[in-house]
């Protein structure tokens, strides 16, 4: 696979024909055009066909999308044919929204313990994250303790971070960290809009 | 403005670029050389100085950007030095912690109702879009009532939509919809935890 040089906005743009191909799966579609693709993704058929030609040749020309297939392999390029293992801490708001957000999905994340723990104890977090085999850590509690909880998760050996605090973290470089901005996406939609005022 | 031709990633990094800012104001810095606030950013300088290269000529050679002034000029870009009206419908888990997250940024948004409503009275949300001057709506109810509720902001004249469901809403085209996936965030975390096995 030549993902070195794949830009991240292409993986991106992946991450949205996943999503929509899985609920065209759910609505019980079984082929979709790329002109259908893309205007239900809200991009151009020819993107979709670029950001495809990255990983290999997809589709039937004159038919389209196998909608299963497509979204199996595309879920295949992501790493997402295998189980994720994560632990949430904090499920008092966002936490909650979060799970019932990947459960309507049908996503193949499974969260190990969810707990609403705020000052965690240090030792629970290390052990819950070596039994159970946990690889990433996401952190949806209030900004205060949002450092402590990547601490404690960078050193129970977690490989990755999902923090939805606007914190901005310190951790190791070798650990990847994706943050969830609300307010930046706020700022993409105003940008927008004032760009077609 | 050439901001026609920007692409929407560049775009994006700005986001990313006014929040450091921000945050590095809220700590008392002056001044930022462009190495710093790659760093902190998680991109490298070059990349920013081509990002700010589209809107214009910033910062000082040899000395770095001036933390205010960047932070203003970048919002002056993306639109924000103006007030910008939301309305807000759920506010059970997710939309509280909007609220928080917000407030702790200390941004310009200002909502101008908040209200647990499932089943929102059409005629109540039409008269609140025109009195406050509303332009934007936020969707952060279940899944269930997202397109009622998207279709009741359409109907009261908000210009776009922060939608914080996982349903695909069916909008008019004129009507900027910008949609929050968390999976989607956990779907790239996983592409790079993949790619660095």
């Amino acid at each position: 696979m030549k993902s070195v040089n794949i830009p991240a906005i292409a993986v991106q743009r992946l991450t949205l024909y996943a999503r929509n191909l899985a609920l065209l799966d759910q609505k019980g579609m079984e082929v979709v055009s790329s002109a259908g693709l893309a205007d239900i993704c809200g991009v151009n058929p020819a993107q979709i066909r670029k950001d495809l030609g990255y990983f290999g040749q997809f589709g039937i020309r004159g038919v389209g999308y196998y909608v299963k297939e497509l979204a199996y392999e595309i879920r295949k390029i992501l790493g997402l044919e295998k189980e994720w293992r994560l632990a949430l801490v904090g499920v008092g708001n966002l936490g909650s929204a979060l799970l019932r957000h990947a459960q309507f999905l049908d996503q193949s994340y499974t969260f190990v313990q969810v707990g609403q723990i705020t000052v965690a104890p240090v030792k629970a977090l290390k052990r819950l994250v070596k039994d159970k085999g946990v690889e990433i850590g996401v952190i949806a509690i209030g900004p205060r303790w949002a450092q402590q909880v990547a601490d404690e998760f960078v050193g129970a050996g977690v490989r990755g971070i999902l923090n939805f605090t606007p914190v901005q973290l310190r951790c190791p470089s070798d650990l990847h960290v994706e943050n969830v901005d609300f307010t930046r996406m706020l700022d993409m939609l105003c940008y927008r809009l004032t760009l077609n005022q």
